[in-house]
């Protein structure tokens, strides 16, 4: 069943109203009827099956049949601050991270970024981004719609480490902490930043200042990987560490 | 530093013999010169350090100058049975399923199968998906170059089952074993195969089979997975469990 994410003030326990490009999408690409049921969620958490009642071209409304109880969050909120890859990378990363749970995105620009978006390719690229965001969490059955975060540099993004229970940084190296390290730290509704560099990582002054600003190096894994994968590693295995709970709790 | 693979009857502990393609990339792509040093592994887990001592057109000597003591492979050998997805998405998975660590692949047609290959196009495709497999073990420094099975049937892979330690089927059902489950099970130098369905999943008769040849039904967290990122969440949470036991070595 399709599943349409409308903001909080829309979703109400009795009815849903659905507006702007979903409302294209439920009369003139799915052609639903009266009557068809859907998936809805405000993006907060709250999820519900509707039955459709009004389809008009402007405005799409559905009386709630059932409050989901679903868990489709991970326990702990992780940001995934990545570097600016070439090419379509970053869409490749929103699509994926929202699959696998990503609580929000923060793209930045550091010392091996090569892209580089002025003010007019940045509206575009984030109206870009941010539809690819909502589309893979309709069809990963997310409840919370992630956020993704205007671009910003590595030193403004440093500035951000207080908003965080934890920040850490993926670099190799002697003594770098592991993922299990960070995650065992952690409990649930805990926020977690975690810096994946572009292409050709962070250089180690970057790495220097990152630590002194309180972020953990970390590795990830025996492999090298690319940037475009590293942050699908992380996301994957919190949801080993701590979806395990869920799991027994059954 | 670059990293190529040899056949390992090129692979001596005092000198490399690099023949193929590869020596057209270090001559004319890397121009590279006497003395210059690469990494050699040869596909089965030994890799070496070594310096170009040869160059001609045909082929590439290298006098090694250390054997490595790596450990970049996951402990346990997991072959990822993948359902033949649409467009470019399996070569997606066979890079990223080598950066993270599969042992081997093996595509295969199942009911809700939407691709069709002949045998010339299976041929060329065969080639390409082996490139692709090579070139992301080079990148990913990789000690064993993963197997790409040719294509199967759903019922051919069925038969297969016993040449594993333990078969799964990535299916969302009541009762669902769990990866944790599965992997809890497994020691060093086990055998997984995971299977993993196309777009459209399986069908309850296809897991009712599997089931019935000693498959396990698995989910994979709390989220819907598309095809392409199944695959990259059994093999990072594959890492997560098995290489803390390396971290804690050092």
């Amino acid at each position: 069943m399709q599943r349409y994410f409308v903001e909080p003030d829309l979703f109400s326990e009795n009815e849903i109203t659905i507006v702007g490009d979903d409302v294209h999408h439920i009369v003139n690409v799915m052609r639903a009827k009266e009557g068809d049921e859907i998936y809805v969620s405000d993006g907060e958490g709250r999820s519900a099956r509707a039955a459709l009642v009004v389809l008009s071209p402007k405005e799409v409304k559905a009386r709630v049949l059932e409050l989901l109880e679903e868990r489709p969050e991970l326990p702990i909120h992780i940001t995934i601050g990545q570097g600016l890859p070439k090419g379509e990378k970053m869409e490749w990363i929103l699509q994926k991270g929202t699959e696998l749970g990503a609580y929000s995105f923060l793209p930045f620009s550091s010392e091996r970024t090569i892209v580089k978006l002025d003010a007019k390719k940045e509206a575009k690229k984030l109206e870009r981004w941010r539809k690819i965001v909502k589309e893979a969490a309709e069809q990963s059955h997310r409840a919370v719609l992630p956020q993704l975060l205007p671009p910003s540099s590595f030193r403004e993004v440093l500035k951000t480490a207080g908003e965080y229970t934890r920040c850490a940084i993926a670099y190799e190296k002697e003594g770098t902490t592991t993922l299990h390290q960070v995650f065992d730290e952690l409990n649930a509704e805990d926020t977690l930043l975690v810096l994946i560099g572009p292409e050709g990582g962070f250089s180690p002054d970057e790495v220097a200042l990152a630590e002194a600003n309180g972020f953990l190096p970390i590795s990830l894994g025996s492999r090298i990987l690319r940037t475009e994968t590293a942050s699908q590693y992380v996301l994957a295995c919190a949801s080993y560490q701590f979806e395990r709970m869920n799991d027994t709790d059954e």
